[in-house]
């Protein structure tokens, strides 16, 4: 039986940059902030677009990610009542990875933060109304802000070879910039902005398209720019963003956890006096401990045939100790690799547990992320 | 080329209902607050499932209702803070269609809420994350409730034939349930909330599955017991739908809209001390006066093709005059019909308008929902 396409309508939005992804042929799609997020396209392979990533320098529609603006007198306090992280000492032209928390430090999103003026941020965020988070906040405190989801389009150009293809567009200004600083930059008169930053840990940049109409003139340009870099049109690797541990808000972690036992203790200011919902319940986790962490996992063989279902962690006496989030097979370290949650007595690298998959119970073995993986 | 298929992941979720459905051959698959909702299943064109639907009985997998559990003492006051329907006389039992507003009057949902006890609302939601807005205004103004999205998977029996279905199934003290009331009635010595409501015009019932293991013997004891009612698996019928009247928040109104350019002056108490955000914003449009209106659309000719465009509607001058958010073949009307928001003085039935489709401009007419549709 063929997969179920996806039906379009109004509900589930095309960014600037679909028309011209979609001339390459996109395959599968997901759905992410109520917006398009191509998965798969044209004939190459997961794995084909994977080492392609690493080598050379790929086009990302990621318009899905939505932004949250908010403006105003009380910006920077309503910002940092909903992270941990500190950002007082976040400078204009500075990007921060944030976790979003509710006063029990539940996790809702894990943005990147831009500072664009001292009273203006964008919340570039992963996929959760956090516009209605920002707005019953900042209503029920009673903040002056204003709070809009603009139309923003974040264009991705991701590997190793997108600062030569940046710096031939928009000048070898853009070279400077250092990674999750941005700068505004010229393209038919008009400023946007863009910041070295993007979901690959291969390099690249994420120029924000706040001029819709200018989509497919952008597209053109990069494309045509980027032939001599071989340039090819890609999305978010999974492959590429487990071996980096980058993680994914709805598949790896979620409302259910907060960021300690998602591993991001450096994004949470405890020890100073940053004042943001959830301080008290994180301070009170952390001195408990927590039980459970977001870990990587190895398992050997062959690859294994995906399915939607978490499989489940065991200890050797088939004991349920975590549950795997996402795993598939690395063409570079030649095993299946994965993110799990995972109790504590797993946590040290190199432990080992088996994990129960659609093809029977296999033995695996936690790691670190990101993984330790060969140059391409 | 295909249609892109949607891709699975762990952000998008699954039903209980899910794997039955699939066993009829899902066709296509939107995305409604983060989870599957089918489209298209089996062989069977839209129309088909449409005159089955008027005809019979269907069972509708829309687990993507998610609902929205707000309890305790504060539990009244953040509903009515979050509608301008007045909810005091609402009693338990009872549901109501409520327009969701911010204190803009901008809308964020068009959930159906049901009162489960004098401080337990469910509310069964539209498509965004609403959720995080009354957490957000409960947070802010201190509130004293618990918000929860608890394990509730809505499961839909709709067409003529299902008050028969849901009487031999649960027994004949199912039959006295008014429209938009609800009892518990027993499965597997459960009690389940039961609802006389649904996405359509064809009478029908809401089961909300609050024990999700126990959704496969669910469907499988009303998929044996609808035989003899010819029962079919179907979907919200956009057809069906479109002539009655019901409107998709994020097609044909979102948060651009206020509920009174929505038609929903009823929804909206403006006239009593009902106290909710969004009240003098209210007002005052009311005393200025909406410029724009949803209404039904009638193009003649063929059927058209469907795009994922909004058609701009047009005076005999070509001066835009609204835009088209819906609009299909009717085989009951034998004609275009479509939903659209259109300015002031088009607003009589019987208005002539032009409608910019992909074929051309063509020639249309503005009329009253529901349809007038003549029997099955």
């Amino acid at each position: 039986m063929p997969e179920p396409t996806l039906v379009r309508s109004g509900r589930i939005r095309v960014t600037p940059f679909t028309e011209r992804l979609e001339s390459f042929g996109v395959n599968a799609y997901s759905v992410y902030n109520h917006i398009l997020l191509a998965d798969s396209i044209g004939s190459n392979s997961l794995e084909d677009d994977y080492w392609h990533l690493r080598r050379h320098v790929q086009i990302w529609d990621v318009g899905c990610q939505k932004q949250l603006e908010i403006r105003g007198h009380d910006a920077q306090r309503l910002v940092q009542l909903m992270t941990p992280r500190n950002i007082e000492k976040l400078k204009v032209g500075q990007c921060a990875y944030a976790p979003i928390i509710d006063q029990h430090a539940h996790l809702l999103n894990d943005p990147v933060i831009i500072k664009k003026a001292p009273d203006h941020y964008w919340l570039s965020l992963a996929d959760s109304d956090i516009f209605l988070w920002a707005k019953g906040l900042a209503t029920g405190f009673g903040l002056n802000v204003e709070i809009e989801e603009p139309e923003v389009y974040p264009l991705a150009l991701q590997g190793p070879k997108a600062e030569d293809l940046m710096a031939k567009v928009f000048g070898e200004t853009i070279r400077p910039i250092r990674y999750f600083r941005f700068g505004m930059f010229d393209f038919e008169d008009q400023p946007f902005l863009i910041a070295r930053s993007g979901w690959s840990k291969q390099g690249g940049f994420e120029i924000y398209l706040d001029r819709p109409e200018l989509g497919s003139n952008l597209w053109d340009t990069m494309w045509q720019a980027g032939q001599e870099f071989k340039i090819a049109p890609g999305y978010p690797n999974e492959i590429e963003r487990i071996e980096g541990g980058l993680l994914s808000y709805g598949n790896d972690m979620n409302f259910e956890h907060n960021p300690l036992e998602c591993g991001m203790d450096r994004y949470c200011d405890l020890d100073d006096d940053t004042d943001y919902l959830g301080r008290e319940a994180l301070l009170k986790i952390r001195s408990t401990g927590v039980t459970r962490l977001i870990r990587g996992i190895h398992l050997p063989g062959a690859p294994l045939s995906k399915t939607r279902d978490e499989w489940a962690v065991q200890d050797d006496k088939q004991n349920e100790v975590g549950q795997v989030s996402s795993m598939l097979w690395s063409p570079a370290l030649k095993t299946n690799i994965g993110i799990c949650m995972v109790d504590k007595n797993f946590w040290p690298a190199e432990s080992r547990v088996n994990v129960a998959t659609p093809e029977g119970i296999c033995p695996a073995e936690i790691c670190d992320m990101p993984m330790n993986v060969p140059p391409a």
